[in-house]
């Protein structure tokens, strides 16, 4: 197809300020970025010449944000299930990466990941895994958005033997990303109960200095807020606060366990949450108080967290979840409506990424990251509120066409940039190798 | 495809009481029947002339059984969303039925449910909805398993005008089913905040003599449990004992609020639980306790309510989120394992309906009621473990080819029985209809 081009669906979900969905609409593209938003067939003559991509019944969405990942951790889908997060972590995926994390089962975790990611509609990631310049280069490659996190630990990896090499190795990445127009980076202290206070203190400096975020989990279970308060003497999010680190460039994921103080706290800072509901339930880590979080201000994401622990990147069935056990936390129907959830895997995740001005919502001077969602199916009819239906009805499949910065990535549920067949032989080599536990 | 016929999946997973999973294995089908399960390649030369349905990367699991749902409510799927359930029911879902509850819409609504529920797998459901001798034509034309609900209320609705005539009217659908190998019926009062102690006690009667079972709404939200409680000084379980209906033949739905002394009742009298927990999450109703109530022995059995207020009929959803709230729910990572939560979508679920002897397992001599999930997607690699993969990974468009009691429904993803555009027709001029609100 050419550009400039002319989407024309059934609805356009536009995620604005005003939760806008407009029907009778046309979405220019032109090259990389949504130039207008025009009632059609109306404006038809003011774009004579221009093709046309025409979509009845099907609904246009800002592509999703997925705000929090380990891509490469798809290699290790459904490795180990049914398993609390300390023995799962410490007996079967730590073992795991410690014999196959290289950066070749990082390259093809990622493209695996990023294949499954963009056929679901997801065209931007916010990733923290190890080999973090490999997946900043196979995103580029591929031509996905990506917010690529600068790992740092305190104990060694195949990446980096400790925390200053991380950070070494990490800055050298941001600076050889920095003309990528689709990459940016992110510091991502992997959790205070594995990076000392000195290193955050190292990483709090680097972010004042070089306007870059920061991504880490924190208060992901009960035990972990416990273990570091009795070791401590403080709660995490409190020893955050004395470092410096609750501020607008914060994105703390998973915040299953908080108190009402720390609420107001976040809400005070402009810091913001990435809930990843699927993962806190299925290793039962609690769930975070998000209508609670909301209410009070706090800009609330949503990820899927790895594969390993959920266990697919599905946007769809991650809102689906935020959703549902968002209204059982707040013990209220009317809590997390079907336009909250959306906003939050789109225009809430690109802020709390730092991306908002480029993308997560359908406006003119935006970047064109785009996905249609096909209601064209008997299980999606009849259409009452397809925003409603986005939520609670489709699934990631429904998903019918990508464009990221304006370049079609998927056509009728088909990659135009993978082999599919490769990518599934690729995944199944690995799958042999890992379930023998040789390396 | 002649009958008989070999069905030689990657894996068998029986979900017989040993939770087998078999590789190498073929599962023969002769006329409605599974008439053997058998090593393969090596027993091929006792078949030597029978038909092959190879299906590598595939597994074949029993006929996942939707143990509680309103089918025609599908024409009402997502029409009033993010509402508690009692002005849910009162300012928007009563009076739409009101309206337009009449045997088209229930032939309908049941059509396009039944087109939704055999392609993501279902081979048997169990309904409670106004006229269900429509619902039993309909499933007796397509081939569809189904038990049928014999709805009572003490008010009039379009059915019937009081209770005698809704039991009257049920009796002569239980005598006109009796020879359909297809259909059975339970005895179904809505709830008892709807039915009063004397018709329950008419319907036990019946029960008794019949032997039929008993499919009720019970315990689904705190509010209802509460007020019945002031109104008879009694907790509704309690009535339900009084009146003698608590024994193997009930199949109770919902049941969110519960003492643990209530679960030890239900486990000791043998009755069955039918568990909704997307339904219960989104109306905000409260969580049952699923890994107590297994715990305690209950049978549990897996709903996805009617797709008013869930918004879908898709039990792998279901099963993820029954996987999900009940870790949550038990504070435990390692409650409800996959391999319960399939055993719950199944035999479970067949169990209550009192159809475990014929359907809900892949074992010689039970109805060949059998669906075939097709891994061979990336969102689906590696494969570690194929229950595991059904539950957390795999969505219901993965599923293949159906059969119910030998006869084939679908045919890699297509329908074999239904005009699928013309069901999209029909349920969208019935939202035209339903969102203006006219007759």
């Amino acid at each position: 197809m050419k550009n400039p081009f002319a989407l024309i669906p059934e609805w356009v979900i536009c995620v604005d300020s005003d939760n806008r969905v407009l029907e009778n609409h046309a979405v220019i593209v032109d090259g990389a970025t949504i130039s207008a938003i025009v009632p059609w067939p109306e404006a038809h003559d003011h774009y004579p010449q221009i093709d046309l991509v025409e979509l009845p019944g099907q609904a246009l969405i800002p592509g999703l944000v997925n705000a929090h990942t380990h891509l490469a951790m798809n290699l290790l889908r459904g490795f180990a299930d049914d398993i609390p997060l300390m023995p799962w972590l410490s007996e079967h995926i730590w073992p795991a990466e410690g014999r196959h994390v290289d950066p070749q089962f990082v390259e093809d975790g990622t493209r695996l990941a990023i294949a499954e990611s963009l056929r679901g509609g997801v065209t931007c990631f916010n990733d923290m895994y190890f080999f973090p310049d490999t997946v900043a280069r196979v995103a580029g490659e591929i031509g996905i958005r990506a917010s690529v996190g600068l790992i740092t630990l305190d104990f060694p990896s195949a990446w980096a033997g400790n925390a200053d090499e991380y950070l070494r190795k990490g800055l050298e990445l941001f600076e050889d990303t920095r003309d990528n127009a689709l990459i940016t980076c992110m510091l991502a202290p992997h959790a205070p109960y594995t990076v000392s206070a000195e290193t955050l203190g190292k990483i709090r400096k680097l972010s004042d200095q070089l306007g870059m975020g920061v991504h880490i989990h924190l208060h992901e279970t009960a035990g972990e807020v416990e273990q570091y308060l009795q070791t401590h003497g403080i709660r995490p999010i409190a020893k955050m606060a004395e470092l410096d680190l609750l501020n607008t460039r914060l994105a703390a994921v998973h915040m299953t366990q908080l108190t009402d103080d720390e609420i107001a706290t976040f809400a005070n800072c402009g810091a913001s949450v990435l809930h990843c509901p699927e993962s806190n339930l299925k290793l039962a880590s609690g769930t975070a108080p998000v209508a609670a979080m909301i209410d009070a201000g706090v800009n609330v994401g949503i990820g899927t967290d790895g594969a390993a622990s959920n266990n697919d990147l599905d946007m769809f069935g991650e809102m689906r979840s935020a959703a549902l056990s968002g209204k059982d936390k707040a013990g209220d129907a009317a809590a997390l409506p079907a336009e909250q959830i959306l906003r939050m895997a789109s225009i809430n995740g690109a802020k709390a990424i730092g991306l908002d001005a480029i993308t997560g919502s359908i406006e003119e001077g935006k970047q064109a990251d785009l996905a249609v969602v096909n209601f064209n199916r008997l299980e999606l009819q009849p259409v009452y509120n397809p925003v409603s239906h986005i939520v609670y009805s489709a699934n990631r499949y429904d998903i019918s066409n990508v464009w990221v910065a304006g370049k079609q990535m998927l056509h009728n549920g088909e990659h135009l940039c993978f082999d599919e067949s490769a990518l599934i032989d690729n995944a199944r080599s690995w799958g042999v190798r890992i379930r023998s536990g040789t390396v």
